[in-house]
Parts: structure tokens; sequence; C-alpha cells
């Protein structure tokens, strides 16, 4: 028996659409990469996303093509991420801080036939175009510029293009389960492989990532998101915004601290999400300019652990609440976000900072479990520590052009993290499975002796990693680089762990570098440095 | 091309399934039937809900039976819901305030195979039991008790029920689009016509209306839903709750404002759900007992139109949040909600309440349009006053064991409301379609014309309706009650619309009467009024 409701497809479309009926005249703001602030609302954006799949179509664009973008967070983008996949075409959120090889290798692996270039990034279409073998089109994103013209043959031009579209294009019906967007991971080894998004996955992510005890953004709030639009949809939020009828306000190509800080008291910011290391500049940013965040009342965290300091900072100094999440690529990417429960509003200040400081607790939507090697079930007690697996209507299933499951065989995906999780489903990430240290049997989280280095005042970075051991196989060694100005000894940095630690996870060694190897998302690429110290204490 | 992102069916057993696994110790209080207070958590009744699922698949009942109940918001009838639906069974919640035949029918018509029953309404299996010619097993909602088990034949009882169920019993995997549940709504004339709920249409109602701008329930709250479980499944509450992991407050029999309001204070309830009716009692016991709800940071109202006073009310001597919001059983049920927009925040108190006053704009996931008699659509400038038509994953399409889709034929279903929409999507109710008065070619609300008469000190309710007039073809008239105590002339409440309204909307005559006619669900009876006075003018 069927039941009798309407059925519905669940598209982007029916996101944005929804914007421009109910919150037309509501802002979006926009930071040009030219420089300037622009001001634009829903309704255009959703003419300009009509005009846009009209004019694609007319340039022979298909259902199911790949569109790549190599863009900040703009208008344009968010107009492109609409159209395209409004179209029923495939939006391709390139990073452009990935090595020339792999763009090349992601490009022609999507098979990418349009390119949409911020003017920062034509230079990628100048220099690599001809081993882009799919794209037909390269579209600078902005008005005619000779300049630009002058260096990729048969550039177009956005807003050229926009004119050759439809006013009046309606938006297609199309399946719920058709790719909305593509983005590939960067993975420390190995080829990237890319994430094929559904309307549906996208749809559901957005009503059940945006629940109160989720980003909880609603049509008072003016939102920025700093976390770029190349990196995992920017989390979301350009979906989101639409749906909740916010403003939304863009950064453009201005990520350092003190741009952030004007964007914030000039638009009226009232919710801001990003990486540590944006907030770190930001914090900077106010104490050195006065600046007063009087509007703003939370920001998101993800992408990397959260240092400790970092809530008490933005609660104390500036009265911002600071929401850690967790996710990945493979998870569009809301996995667990540090909301708290009933039980912990009796609880301090710094209590509660403590229970914030975890990756947080899954949404509807999202099944977590911790496996043992052998993958049978570890107890959620918030000590055991096991590999992390997800499953969810967001969860990814198998990689872009893979025959082969990403999943285990009985349906999870298995995240490579180590984590804890409690009775609660508050989930703590306590390292990379390929990174934690296996002593003699038992595992040291490099995360914490990491946390415990960089909490030393004479050091600006630390990694730790696991070298080789002829009796316990491996045994913590940190790789540490000294903060300008300051100096410090190996035996004093051991003699640091003192009391923070159990005695045996106390790390063997201390190297200090220049510098440690980061990769494009501004990770440490610890295999880089197992490869160079991984034999230290064999040597 | 096909997206590769897991598909998981969206079920209401997923709902459970995540209060279970994430906020299994939060409560879910019940207030028997028998009076006393029960603790109970959600851990315990998913454990629950899977023992019926699995003693009711002994018992017989296959999926797609439906199963119905006849009770009030108690820890049973939660599991209920859960257990019956969750094993792909339909959930049938009739209202126990229809008169005898229509229960008759209902049953019938719905072809119920189990009917469980709280003590209150046996009497309903003894008395109309012959009449239900489907049922094969009638359930008392509470443990063995021999003066119950003489009134009807083979009477089973739940709690022995729960006990030969299967502990270790496994959610099925169900089509999304099965149905999950089934109500029928209450209409004026006619049959009965039930609507019957997808697990599809029922968990993007419960994810899609919780939004920060929706019901905004949050795992920090404590909800009491007043509103009955046998009324469009208690707004989606249950479900709701469930997935957002809320302690739950269900009030059992004990809807007076006196026990209502013991039981806010005494659970620190911090959400309260229902119909104007029942805050009226709740703010008259507020007086009366002295009892503050301290803990209590919103309402929501629904249902029918909410007193104007009201809003000011809650504000300014609890300090609590009225929050207006519409829906119908075809649709789930929310429609609009009254949320404000970032620009009404600077408005002052009394023009945020004036705002606050209309049902609301929609969420994402539903539309609305007006269109006037010809089905041609009409202006959202929040003056044309047109026949509301609705469309969205959470509404009907065709009626239970309907062959005819319920909907125009351009598929959005007509709500018999008349409204207008402003340009934010805000919706105020003019008048059921049927109820407006046509005089020469112009309407006149009756809404306007009741709220106006209610407002007189001297009278306690009041209808305004349609009289046949020879000039006009029809003149509004108003059939009013005199409050206890008061006195007042038909010149008097006529000179009361002076300035008011406009001069040719003024009522022709006011007739008095001891009491108006009410439905079922506690509505004026208009079709009774009209029949009776409607030809009074031209008598």
């Amino acid at each position: 028996m069927l039941g009798q409701m309407m059925y519905q497809q669940l598209t982007t479309s029916s996101l944005i659409k929804h914007a421009a009926n109910y919150h037309g005249e509501t802002g979006v703001v926009s930071v040009e990469t030219s420089g300037g602030i622009e001001n634009s609302n829903w309704k255009t954006v959703e003419l300009n996303a009509r005009k846009l799949a009209s004019a694609l179509e007319k340039l022979g664009i298909k259902q199911g093509d790949r569109c790549a973008t190599i863009a900040w967070n703009n208008r344009r983008h968010l107009e492109i991420y609409f159209g395209v996949a409004g179209a029923g075409m495939v939006c391709h959120t390139m990073n452009p801080r990935l090595h020339p090889e792999q763009m090349i290798y992601i490009a022609n692996h999507a098979e990418d036939q349009v390119m949409f270039l911020d003017k920062t990034f034509l230079g990628f279409a100048a220099k690599l175009g001809e081993h882009f073998k799919s794209v037909k089109h390269y579209i600078l994103m902005g008005p005619r510029d000779e300049e630009s013209a002058a260096m990729v043959d048969g550039l177009l031009f956005y807003d050229e293009l926009l004119e050759t579209g439809d006013a009046d294009y309606q938006w297609p019906e199309i399946d719920e389960t058709t790719p909305s967007s593509l983005c590939y991971t960067s993975g420390t080894t190995g080829n990237p492989k890319g994430v094929l998004y559904t309307h549906r996955s996208t749809v559901l992510h957005s009503i059940g990532g945006n629940q109160p005890d989720g980003l909880a953004l609603s049509a008072k709030d003016t939102v920025l998101p700093v976390v770029p639009m190349f990196h995992v949809n920017a989390w979301g939020v350009p979906y989101i915004t639409a749906m909740a009828g916010c403003k939304l306000v863009l950064p453009g190509p201005g990520m350092d601290g003190e741009s952030l800080a004007k964007l914030i008291t000039g638009e009226k910011v009232t919710i801001a999400l990003g990486v540590p290391t944006i907030w770190l500049g930001l914090l900077a940013a106010f104490e050195s300019t006065g600046l007063k965040p009087d509007t703003l009342k939370r920001t998101v965290v993800g992408g990397s652990a959260l240092p400790p300091f970092m809530i008490a900072e933005f609660r104390d100094k500036y009265d911002v609440e600071l929401i850690h999440a967790w996710g990945m690529t493979e998870t569009s990417p809301l996995g667990t976000i540090n909301q708290l429960l009933e039980k912990h509003l009796t609880l301090s200040n710094d209590e509660q900072a403590q229970q914030r400081l975890g990756q947080g607790r899954p949404p509807w939507g999202v099944e977590l479990r911790i496996v043992d090697e052998n993958g049978a079930l570890l107890p959620n007690d918030g000590e055991t520590q096991g590999d992390l697996q997800i499953r969810g209507p967001w969860i990814v299933d198998t990689y872009f052009k893979s025959k082969a499951s990403a999943l285990t065989e009985d349906g999870w995906f298995d995240t490579g993290d180590v984590a804890t999780l409690d009775g609660d489903g508050y989930m703590i990430i306590r390292d990379r499975s390929k990174d934690i240290i296996k002593s003699g049997g038992e595992w040291i989280s490099t995360v914490e002796l990491e946390n415990i280095a960089i909490a030393h005042p004479a050091i600006a970075n630390a990694a730790a990693i696991a070298a080789i051991h002829k009796k316990w196989d491996e045994r913590p060694v940190i790789i540490a680089v000294i903060a300008e100005g300051s100096s410090v000894t190996e035996e004093e940095i051991i003699a640091y762990y003192d009391g923070k630690i159990a005695k045996w996870q106390t790390p063997d060694k201390v190297i200090f570098v220049d510098e440690l190897p980061l990769g494009a998302t501004g990770k440490v690429l610890k295999n880089k440095l197992r490869e160079e110290h991984g034999n230290c204490l064999i040597g």
C-alpha cells in the first residue's frame, strides 16, 4: 500500500526558489575579487541562477555534465552553485591550493566541460589549459575585461554569458537521486577521490543539519561562511542560508583577520563559520584593531581540532559562543556538532567549555560506531578508542567513477579516524588511524601529544609521529618548530609532559625543524615526517 | 547518472532509534489516565515500541493493517505511534469527541484490525463494538484489570501484550512511501475523510518543521504537547521530540488550566503547544493559583485564530513568547508559523505583536498561493483576498481510499480558506471560503466581525454569518452570547463597530442566543447557524 501524500523531488532548486519567493529582498553581500563590496539579494541570485542555467544549455551543456569552479566565496559562485545543479548539471568545485598535477588529474577525471574562474585563478587556465582535456569553455567570473581575454583563447565572460540566458527559464523537474555537486578529497596519499553529492543528500543535509541543535541558522541571522565554497560546499551554508532565508555575507578573497573583523562589524554578522586558523587571525585582529563584534553571537569551527583556549577567549572577551563541529568531504560534511544537552546547563562555564572541546554528537540522520581491527563493535563508554564508522543519508556510498563500494561489508563508511564515543553520542577524535602510535600493544594519541607541545610557550607548532622502535614496535617522537625569538631544549620539552600524561606515553625524542610540511588544506603531512624521521630511534 | 551517496529510507523508526541511541536517558513523563505521574525515558519507549511491534505481528497483524487508538497523550500512546508505524502498520488515531455515528463510519472505513483504548474510552468498545466490523482485538492501554475485562469480551491488556513481544525485534526496512499513520478530518458536512501520511512525509515534516524558525525544539527543551495525539499526530511533536532528543511531558487527560499550570512548573516545561482555549484556561490558572511558569520560554498556538490580547498577556505577565502557527489535517499540519524576520527586530513590542497576530510564513517545503474563483493567481500584496492553496512534500495528494485526486488540476491543495499573502509570505486567514459574506460583490470577513464583537466586554462569544438579503445577496448578522451577569442591546453592539471597520461592513442585525453550537474540535458550526438564522433579514 502506498501512502497518499504529495511526492516532490528533493532538489536544490527548491531551496533557492524558497529564498526567492519568501526572502527575495534579503541581502546577499559579496566581497568582489577586485575589492569592493557588492549588494545583491536572493531574488536576483535566483534570477541569475536561472539565466545561467539557460545560458549553459544554449552552450550545449547537458544534464549530468560537470562544470568546474575555481573561485572564492562570492555572489557569482553562489549563482553557479544553484544554476548548474538546478539545471541538472553537476557543480564541481576545485580547490585552487592543490598541486597543479592534482588539479590536472581532477579536472580530467571529472571530465569537466566548463570551467568558471575568478580572476585570481585565470592563470590556471592559461598555464594548465592544454592539460585540461575535456574543458570546452573557460568563463571568467566577471564582466568583459580585455587583459583577461588576451590570456586565454576564446575566454567567455560570466556577465555577458548571463545575458544570453532566458529570464523566463523554469527549473526542470529532476530526480532527487541525480547528482548536484562534486568535491574531491585531498588525500595525503594516492589520487584524489571524488564525492558525488545528490540533490536528495544535499537537501536532507540542509534540513537535517540546520536543526536548533545543528547549525541553527534563522531568517534573523546574518551569516558569514569563511569556510571556502571549494571545500565541501562551504559546509552546506549556501544551501542552508537559502532555505532559512538568512542574509548571506560572502567574504571573497579576504580571509585575513583584519578584513574579516571589518566585514563582521560592517555587515552586522551574527554567525560565522570556518577553520581554527581563521579564528586565530580574527582574534588577533580584534585585539589589534579594537573592533568589537557586537552583533556576533556564535562561530562554528571545524576542519581540525579546536585549540582549548579558544572557547574561553571568544566567550570572555567578546561574548561569542564557539561551536565545534566535525565532518569530512565524504559526509557532506556534518557528522557531529557540539551542542549541549539539558543536563549540561547547570555545569560551570569551565565545565561546559570542557564538554564542548570534543567534536560533539550526531544530529538525526547520522549514526556513529567504533570498532576494533576485526570490525567488532566497541563500547560507547567515552574511553575505549576505536575506528570511527558512520552512516546516513548524506554519507558517501561509492566514490565517483569507482565500481567498488566505499563501505564496509555491512554498509558503514570508515572515516580513518580513531575516536571515542560516550553514552550520549559525544565523539572525540583521538587520532587518524594511520597516525596513531602503537606502543607495546597500547595506543598513544598524537593529537594529545601535539596539544601539550603546542601549549609550551616556546613552541610555534608541533607534530607527533610514530617512530620505529626495536622493543615497543613504535614510540612517540615530537617534530617541533620553535617560536620566533624563543629558545628551548629537548629536555625541557620532555619534562613539560610530566604530570600531563601517563609516563609511558611521554615522547622519546624531540626534533626541532624550521617548518612542518603542509598539504593543500593546511594539514601537516605526517607521512612526509615519518619518511624523514621514522627511523630516528633505530638509526 | 545516479549520485553516489547512501540511500536510506526516511522512516519513523529512524527517529525513535536516534532518540534511543543518543538520548536514551532523556525523560518521557506521562500523566496516567488513573492520575499519577509516570517517569520513563526514550530508551524504554523504543524498547517497548519494538516489543509492541513484535507482539502485534504475533497477533497476526500485517504490514499496511490499520491499528486504531482512542487515547489521551500518554507514554503507551507514544509507544503505539512508533511501534505500529515502525513495523510497517498504520497508526490510526481516532478523535473521541466525534459523534458515535462518525466514529463507527471512520473505524469501518479504515478497516481497523486492532483498537487500543485508554480506560476513559473503554465504553466505546463496550457500546459501539458490534458496529466496528473489522476490529479483531480491543486492547486496554494499561495492566490487567478485571473490571475492564468484564466490560469487553476477549479484551487484551497492553502491558501483558508487550510481554509477548520480542525484545530483540529489529525494525524492518520499509519503503519511505508506505503509510505510517492515518487521521480523519472532521468536516462539518459530509463524511469524514482520511489523510494517509507516509513515512517520508512524516520525516520531512519533522526535520522541515523543526527548523530554528519553525517549532525549534532542542535537546535542551522540555516539551509539553497539550494538542491531543488524536489531532493531526499532535502536530508532529512526538516525532520531532524523538528526533531532537527533548524531554517530553505528556499531560494525559488533564487539559484544564490548573493541571497544566502544575505540570509546567513541576516538570520545568520550556515549550508547550496547544489551541487558544487551552491557553485561556492556563492564563486563568496562573492568575488564580499564583503559580509562575519560570522555565516556560514559549507556547505555540494553532487550531483557530489567536485572540489579540494573548500575545501581550503572555509576554508582559510571564515573559513567555506566544507563536502563532497554522495548518490542517491535510497539511501534516505545519503550513505556516509566525516567526519574525531580521527587519522586524527593530520594531516596538506592540508592532511586533501586531505582526505576530497573523498565521505566519511558510517554512521551506511549503508553497502558498491565493487565487480567484477562476483559479487565476492573485497578487501577494497583503491586501488582496483569495482562496488559499498549498503544496509541498507533507501535503495530502489523495484522501484515503479515494480514486480522485484531492488537488487542483495543476497540483495544489485548496484549503477552503480565504487569505491574504504579503511579499514575505506572511499569511492571514480572513475566513473560511464557505463562511465569507459576499455583499454586493464585495467580501466581508466573518473573522474580523467576530473579533470586534468578542472584544466587547458584555459579549462572551459571537459568530458572524451571511444572511440572505434581497438587494445585496448577503449581509452580515452577528449571533452572540452575552457574558454572565452582563447586559447589552443590539443597538449598542452595532454602534460598537463604528470606526473599527468600513460602514458598509457593519452587521445588519445582532441575535442573542444562550450558546453557540460547537463541533467535535470546538469550532462553531456555522452551517447550523446559517440554517437557523440565514433567512432573518428576509423573513
